[in-house]
């Protein structure tokens, strides 16, 4: 990126070095900050003296008062500057979306182009990024092939359901009909300190009748809630909740807010669901608040207006953000026909990781 | 643990039922809560109407307005409620500590009593959780024993080191002399979301002059930050720093404070290593404050009241929790010896459940 973005001029204030860029923008940067991040490898939190000089154009010049001399691209100072409006212009571009979204924009690829070249893995990579899920088209229904397409991410993560696990359901001959009830939003592996990020659900047969994937954008939903309750919203970012999950061999538990912000105020994660939620801990005058806030959080989940509905077929593979989009599933008849996916989870730190690393070889080749 | 403690009296406020245990000690309980938490199979999440009826005894039994009954154990009920008192009580118990302390009470324990049954397991597993490590004596040497002696834990921690790791030095014939540096105290894997919990260091030979390993208690050193320097226990406390990993195919990265609290203010974690520190990217104001608060605990970490320093054997294996107590390792001369260590990771969620799942079963056996 050198040469992009050159520095028109730079000043020296006591405790910083001031740039102004070429396109006007500026920012300040401390001289104890500069010479902690100085590239050059045989410093690193050397002391820091009283006099500097600077020199400024493609590269900001620093000589230091011990003599030592720092060479700052202009780029990576603009990638670097630390102010919140330098940090929250930085961050991805998330589009949150409801179901009337949706009718225009889903975002699909083919199998064969996220399989076949860096190109159509980035171009994916990017739409889960954006919207938080993409369903991925024409799959090979044979036993496992979402293993090959999470394999493309990145390493696997292993959980209490193993590797590769199964959602099957076949019609039971001479049995009495039953109706597998309709699993309402919700994220997967919740008693865990970090929930499993892009979780894969690949459609190997789906003949019943009933059984549409649902999927809601948690952080839209979370924004919803900010715009008409933010006294609820408020309450859903600071009230830590336990969510727990045992089993005879298992005692597994995590405590962290529903809806969990990052340091500037972003939304980090939805952490939701229901069934494995432990008896909230918290202060005597933050229970109530704390289910009111909870229930209307429910409510907005289960709207119309956020729960996207629709149907899988053989060869279909949702892929979405565990921790930021809601999965569940309608109600179906399992005596219809048979119904059965495969899935799988990759890390969250493992998928950004590839991103990151396809952007710079992209970045890379379009120079 | 029915029948442990009874229930004195019971009485309904219009939003609580207020509970006086036999001892004379009390807790409220929010209607909504205790229905919420109904221990019978088939409600959660019901309506709570106005009327409701309460007995007390070695139970709670409530009537709810629509009939419903609900009966909660007096024990339950202790071991639940929900007030930040009886909640810092339920804290799991933990001995911070300095080198002075290590003179005399260094845990250590015997493979074989580790390997051979559960009361050794627990045992070695309570006192990871009270001191933040401990060293596992008289293991045999052979290539991979450290992953028998983790697997008693759980499943292992994949990174990009592998499952297992070597750490391994040997003499070099006719090289010139070189030296290893001493490696001061950090946790390791800070640019992953989740750091490693337990690490395993297993010695299989050490015939090298120095290389003493380092242990320091973060935790310890954190509280000592508090006491003597508050202001920079707070900015540790809350600026958020990244941490971030680069190679050919990885970049990961992760931002958290370097003293990480709980909830409840209790100590979550330390996330420490300098060399993968990102540049900080803070608000302008808090730049410099954070310097000096980084500088002061990073002494801290250094001082000799606090950095523990001992030499492994053939055999030793030091097992600690790399979230809280950070690890490092003396200056040592490559020349004088072979010097080899294996290493693995546990995940917290996992050592914590095994741990949890022996007490249960521990409390079981004891009635």
């Amino acid at each position: 990126m050198d040469g992009e973005v050159g520095i028109r001029s730079a000043g020296i204030t006591p405790h910083t070095v001031a740039v102004r860029w070429e396109d006007g923008t500026a920012a300040q940067f401390h001289h104890v900050w500069l010479r902690d991040n100085c590239p050059c490898t045989q410093c690193r939190h050397a002391e820091v003296g009283e006099r500097l000089s600077v020199e400024a154009g493609g590269h900001l010049d620093l000589t230091w008062p011990d003599g030592h001399r720092s060479r700052f691209s202009a780029a990576w100072l603009a990638q670097h500057a630390y102010e919140r409006d330098h940090r929250v212009a930085r961050r991805p571009q998330r589009t949150l979306w409801d179901t009337n979204r949706m009718r225009t924009e889903l975002p699909e690829v083919d199998f064969a182009d996220v399989m076949s070249g860096d190109d159509g893995l980035v171009h994916w990579l990017g739409l889960l990024r954006r919207y938080g899920f993409c369903i991925v088209r024409q799959m090979p229904t044979a036993d496992g092939t979402v293993l090959e397409l999470a394999r493309r991410v990145g390493n696997l993560r292993d959980s209490n359901f193993g590797l590769l696990w199964q959602v099957e359901s076949r019609p039971v001959p001479d049995s009495l009909a039953y109706t597998s009830v309709k699993l309402t939003a919700h994220t997967d592996l919740v008693s865990r300190e970090a929930q499993p990020g892009l979780q894969f659900l690949h459609c190997l047969v789906n003949d019943s009748t009933g059984g549409e994937s649902i999927l809601v954008d948690g952080f839209a939903v979370a924004e919803e809630l900010r715009r008409t309750e933010p006294a609820h919203w408020v309450t859903l970012t600071s009230t830590p909740v336990a969510f727990r999950y045992q089993s005879p061999d298992t005692d597994v538990s995590a405590a962290f807010p529903v809806i969990r912000l990052d340091a500037d105020g972003g939304y980090y994660e939805v952490r939701y669901s229901n069934a494995l939620m432990a008896p909230l801990a918290v202060d005597h005058d933050r229970v109530l608040p704390f289910y009111a806030a909870y229930r209307a959080f429910s409510e907005l989940l289960r709207d119309p207006r956020f729960e996207l509905s629709f149907r899988l077929g053989a060869g279909d593979c949702e892929v979405f953000d565990n921790r930021r989009v809601l999965h569940g599933r309608q109600e179906f008849d399992p005596q219809t026909g048979p119904r059965h996916l495969q899935g799988c989870y990759v890390d969250t730190d493992d998928w950004l990781s590839r991103l990151r690393v396809l952007q710079r070889t992209q970045d890379f080749r379009l120079r």
